[in-house]
């Protein structure tokens, strides 16, 4: 899993019926830092999260669908928990 | 999942027969700014899309057939939605 | 998916079952210009193809071991189609 | 699998109930030479593992969730083990 | 699938007890010139291949536990071939 940032959301009239109740989130993945880790990816929604909730990302089709209470669906990734904090060991080695 | 456009097609006379009554699209990953993202794909076609479409793509195998209706098909990739708009927040941090 | 060119052939005696009755072609990954895209992968072949043929690739494993017949195999790339042409749109944008 | 060095844990009140009773991780890929691999990833604990710790980490949905005893979970990384030692051939070419 | 070659063996007492009876190694990718791919991976061994040894490689878990005999365990990489030769054509395009 990846931690991210939500930093919009995607509309689309057009789409997979498991879509329809679902908001369709852009996620900017980030590093421990809050700096940007690669491109924003686009996932589905399972806990309501909202616009600059940092969030933990799911990256894999099974796990993604799972979350959000379907069998089958085509989802690859999904937001599924929002994150408190990050507590860091000052000397992990 | 990605954002991406629509670029050409691929002709396969002799394919597995899960890929028989679909369009075999590809599609060019889209950054938020509309540039390039990496190089294009292969996918299955799922929504009607056709070249020019700006689509939702999925990139993990499990959710891609299941998008086009087989229980288990060779498919990878697929287009599952038209994108309407990308709505951005001007401040998500 | 991924568009490929078959370049060789692995020899592996001492192999899982299921790789028994198949070729393990090596391919090459290609751009849409025709040059290399990354390092070559092991492939198990679902559709007869041959060195030099131009292919589709798929890189998952669930649909690896699908397309060629098996309920549950050890395959996690398979050539699952001969490409005949790519018709790419003059303008996509 | 990779091996990776714990260094931390993330606190999220609202997530999915497959993680309320297990700690998330903040898991730090590494090199067989102890450098860093790549930047920090989020799994979940399937053998009590804390702080410090040289784990094996799994990177993959369909294992991860397995590692955790739920059939179906939105869990992509698990760390499934501890490492006491890397045994490395001196000559393996 | 990757050809790779087996440089060396993990040992972790404490673990999940689908890896009890099954060797954990190191597996260092190779280019078709026998070069590094990227860095080294763990795998579970499913032919009984030891240090040395040239590999097939695969890098999906659910490939990976069904290679070694088990429905659902928690691995992503598995030796499931030892490479006798690679053949090469001489001139694949």
């Amino acid at each position: 899993m990846l931690i991210g940032r939500v930093i919009g959301e995607i509309v689309a009239t057009r789409k997979h019926e498991t879509h329809e109740e679902r908001k369709i989130l852009l996620v900017q993945p980030l590093n421990l830092d809050g700096s940007e880790r690669g491109a924003a990816f686009v996932a589905l929604d399972a806990v309501d999260a909202g616009v600059g909730d940092r969030v933990l990302l799911t990256t894999e089709g099974f796990s993604a669908f799972t979350s959000v209470g379907y069998k089958k669906a085509p989802i690859d990734m999904a937001v599924i928990g929002i994150v408190d904090s990050v507590e860091l060991s000052e000397d992990p080695a």
